[in-house]
């Protein structure tokens, strides 16, 4: 049987894919592994039977058989080593792909995180316009080092991995900040994120839920 | 040869134990692997040769022959995979103690970072007080899911594991706040984490490099 995962009943993003489980739908679809979806509204998310899923009340969950886990980055990195696509065969490389999957998660995704929260609870603080340039530049500084390290070549370590998978994810949830415009190479990066076939199958599924449209699982 | 890992020549934090080579050093000290310091100067951290090492520019890395790795929990996850002792044999169990990895480092950690960021660097800004509530709101949130999680159990899922590992680092960094102690179980988690021999082992190599003493390696 399928695993299932948790998705939002009705995305805060509307569809735009930030919610986390973008991330797990997108490593489905590039291993070709196929998945259920349980909705869940948010009240669901604050109930014992969720809470047991997941201990902090958030999706995405992932269930198969007996095996219950939670946090997008220990899913996908589950789905990565049960199938061949998300991370290299060779060990040292394989161990550098899940180094840029920590990275995206604990280094890069934080500021971004503190910045769009700031845009979204803080907006109408007195504090809000003087603390936005201190968190442009916590973003700022962290997207300057990664195109520094990106350069011209297509993804973070040799070929596409689960460490390029959670990197895009990440920088998509700049939107329309304008920062990630800054650095040609992360906008072409993410766009070669988004071009994947298994990118705009996750997409159109999560998209399907908010419009009601018709699901491409 | 041993693994040599990059450390902070002189650490902001004094010795507490907060800088994230502990997690390193105490990882090593559980497994019983023996590793190499190199020190590094926060004018190092901003150079090339550091940069090659650590796109980020931070502490700590891990060089092993030709294997260079960066991301504390990158590091703890590569040394519990070739070593017994910090994760399960059992796969599903295993995979459950890495899903507790980066919930302490994607969940519990950034709201604790962010309200530890803000009492050094805000601290002397207009909004300081009017903003420490809603961070102390966030943590709150989180060490109450945490809690009640843990109930009376010694670790999060079973015996001892990475997992716990990250979470007690991640817990000590709240320091003197305050918050931890609302929830008498997490504070004997992460004493019986302080507890561990393996610990103590690194946490006086990393408080020797501060104080200049003889170190425990």
């Amino acid at each position: 049987m399928a695993p299932t995962i948790t998705v939002f009943e009705r995305s805060p993003d509307r569809g735009r894919g930030h919610a986390r489980d973008m991330r797990v739908r997108w490593a489905f679809e590039e291993v070709g592994e196929p998945y259920e979806v349980r909705l869940v509204s948010f009240d669901e998310m604050k109930q014992p039977e969720h809470l047991a899923l997941h201990p902090f009340g958030q999706i995405p969950t992932y269930e198969e058989g007996d095996l219950a886990l939670f946090e997008s980055g220990a899913i996908v990195l589950h789905i990565a080593g049960r199938h061949a696509g998300l991370l290299p065969d060779d060990a040292d490389a394989r161990t550098r792909a899940i180094t840029w999957m920590f990275a995206a998660l604990s280094t890069v995704e934080p500021p971004i995180v503190e910045r769009s929260m700031a845009t979204i609870v803080e907006r109408d603080k007195p504090w809000y316009e003087g603390r936005l340039p201190m968190l442009d530049v916590r973003v700022r500084d962290r997207l300057g080092q990664l195109s520094t390290h990106l350069g011209d070549a297509d993804w973070l370590d040799g070929g596409f991995s689960a460490g390029d998978l959670l990197m895009v994810t990440v920088l998509r949830r700049l939107g329309r900040s304008g920062l990630l415009e800054q650095h040609p190479n992360l906008v072409a990066y993410v766009a070669r994120g988004e071009a994947r076939p298994a990118f705009q199958r996750a997409f159109a599924a999560q998209l399907a839920i908010f419009t009601g449209g018709p699901s491409s699982m």
